[in-house]
């Protein structure tokens, strides 16, 4: 199989064999970072540039490890998207950037859709680090892995996100992804922020915690945008609290195995209780681990493709020797 | 020829052989961006420092590729010179930095002359991204680049530069390198924006625009800053825009192959309409790949000075193999 | 000798033994910035954090200098320590982390303590940067070369350090480190910002300039925080200056040879007059040098702790070749 997506601007329209893929090839990566060299030389002399319209430690940081782990050079932009004319200006700013011949553009920005404005401006590979309440397409993959990693499979498995389900580009994408590889999804939070469209995607919407959480093998808190109280979705963060954080008590009602998943940053003891996140079954640091790799994986297919077709795509993957790099070139 | 320069502060005082040097080495630097691996060991080890006053992500961007496609460690410094002792605090922050033993500080600041003073103290190559009101060397050379690309010389050549030229410091230093290189520059905007002494420079005065733009072989926009509005420097965007934005109407006064030049960021429809921004005769884009190249090769120059001469120079602009490099220390 | 700490965390703790270890090891690598390649392999496929919750440029820079010159991957965060729960932040800040798998954190923060937290917490090697009012180790280490590069010793030295002792971090470092290794401290300053239990430490306590400098070896100025005045620790900075700037005046009361530091950034003419740290007898530009030094050494050191014990460590300094990085994998 080869990955032909140019770009990644979400998870819709990727079908279940290039999701597949795409966990496979970040598997693969993976391992770099458990290495002593934690380097390996694929993208060597290949500019990488971050480009933020919203502030990101987590995944800027996750981001521009991938990319000089795989010997990249990272550019980070901090930009304001609070200038007048936005598109313009992002517009020009893209294909500002184009003209410094990057190999992969990664975009974050607070409207939904920048990235795929983007994409269709500038001929090199964009990559969504989250848009709006739209699409944060690489938060699903590490999230996809992650769940992989621990219960083998999707198929049958019943994963509950829960949170502000409306305003989350997170439970967006992975709605999107679990669905498409065969996961049963429910959606769980106060009604007013349950879009009763995401029936449509196959998802079931609970506005109770404890029957939202019934027999789930995997839960997925979101992280509560305290702004969102001032607009009335919700009384107080309190009463938000009492109703859905995930604390022991309610999740005695899922699987006995059940995942614990959170895309940080937490609000501990609002959407989540500290006994469940730091549990047994919590894999919320896996999660970032794996965002590194998944990152990785995406920095390779992307900026590679159409390139001459490798043998040996993963002999890339060897750490970099000076041996290495001579015989490459021969 | 050599270039015995030992900081770019300017482009006055830079002989016509000088700045025809610089361009001829940007020019063999242009097609490393090009290449799929953007990287030369020519500076590896070397520290270049981004030390910036101002905000600019472009310029920043600019100088951190070239560093790196150089194979420089490049550290960014945003700083902020609104602190009390202006001159003090740059000259301490400079001395410190130079204790850490950079190969070169590239160095933008809002007084005029900061680049110089810097200069006089510290005994590392300083380049001058932008000071004040006086000039932005860079910006020049970048644009003088992309005009021979096109035109293939300068002399007899009629460049329009259009705008608040009072406060630009890209006009001061393109003024400079055009007068030196042989064209004839025409200076276009409202009379309270157009100092009469650049006349002593070899320009030519225009408060309107089609006069201006008549018979020119290039016309360069300048961005319009807000702030001046308020000082009564004009008496409204609006008006400012109707006598001089430059538009396909104003433009049919140029010549027919007229280029179309741009420093960025653009405000469009202000002083430039986006129809002439994206047109066929539009090198606003080139410009800023060349910029790349302008860079890369005066940081080549400048770190490179003093060192032992070197048969082939541009041999250093060879892909790094690793048999090169153990070729290099034998 | 070893050095088997495994994290950086303060002065206090460290044997005598221990500090001479890392001086020399420092040493070791202070020739390397002098070089005209300043990059050894040493921390080649290493990431290496720099999590600054307080505004640095000196320090940020020097650490992100020396983890290059190791030719580490440095990543840069700028944190805000203003958010609510700040304990519960740099838990998961932290944990996020070394979920990426560092080699090393570099922390700097408001709150006394919040590296020995965030030690106590992830297995990496933590270094501290700069803990509130608490400690700056490598500040203490990069002054203690400085001495001993220009005194030989420490053994009876006689080490004046003037200004606000209450509230400064470098103080603290520097009297645990300087009474650890035999030299006599004397600490000056007005009597508010003068804690007597200081004395317990082994300190004289002076609120006199010309005592506290009389027969010092050694002076070192601290920054003056204006903030405190408003705390009403003094009158006014003109009181303050007038009674403890560091003069020639009241120099002439140290030794002849008397040695004059500052950790910067100065305020010249409030703590320090420009005829002092300008003169013969200042090394404030050699601490900075030193700097870099101290950080690579320990960077080398805390990084390489428990990987198999190698015949000859400082091998690893020597100029990267590719011959010597083939050999190495054989």
């Amino acid at each position: 199989m080869t990955f032909t997506q140019r770009h990644l601007l979400g998870i819709e329209g990727l079908s279940k064999g290039e999701l597949l893929f795409l966990l496979d090839t970040a598997e693969s990566f993976r391992e770099i970072s458990e290495r002593e060299v934690k380097k390996v030389p694929t993208l060597r002399g290949k500019t990488v540039i971050n480009l933020f319209y919203e502030p990101s430690t987590r995944t800027r940081t996750s981001f521009e490890i991938a990319a000089k782990r795989l010997s990249a050079d990272a550019i980070n932009i901090t930009a304001s998207a609070s200038s007048v004319a936005k598109g313009e200006n992002l517009l020009d700013t893209a294909r500002n950037l184009i003209a410094m011949r990057p190999a992969a553009i990664i975009i974050r920005h607070p409207s939904s859709g920048a990235p795929h404005f983007l994409a269709r401006l500038v001929d090199c590979p964009v990559i969504n680090a989250g848009d709006g309440t739209h699409e944060h397409p690489t938060q699903a993959l590490l999230d996809m892995l992650t769940i992989r990693e621990r219960k083998g499979h999707f198929d049958g498995l019943t994963v509950a996100i829960v949170g502000d389900i409306l305003h989350s580009r997170v439970a967006r994408s992975n709605l999107l992804a679990l669905t498409t590889l065969g996961a049963n999804v429910r959606l769980v939070g106060p009604p007013t922020l349950l879009p009763p469209e995401f029936r449509l995607w196959g998802a079931a919407l609970h506005s109770d915690l404890r029957t939202g959480l019934g027999g789930a093998d995997v839960v997925m808190a979101l992280r509560l945008q305290h702004e969102r109280q001032a607009r009335n979705f919700f009384p107080s963060v309190e009463e938000y609290s009492r109703r859905f954080c995930i604390t022991p008590v309610a999740l005695a009602e899922a699987k006995a195995d059940v995942l614990i998943m959170h895309p940080g940053p937490m609000n501990r003891g609002i959407e989540i209780d500290s006994r469940v996140a730091d549990g047994p079954y919590s894999v919320i640091l896996d999660q970032v681990t794996n965002g590194v790799a998944v990152r990785m994986a995406l920095l390779y297919l992307l900026t590679m493709q159409g390139k001459k077709v490798q043998e040996e795509p993963m002999d890339q993957l060897r750490e970099e020797t000076p041996s290495r790099r001579y015989a490459a070139r021969q």
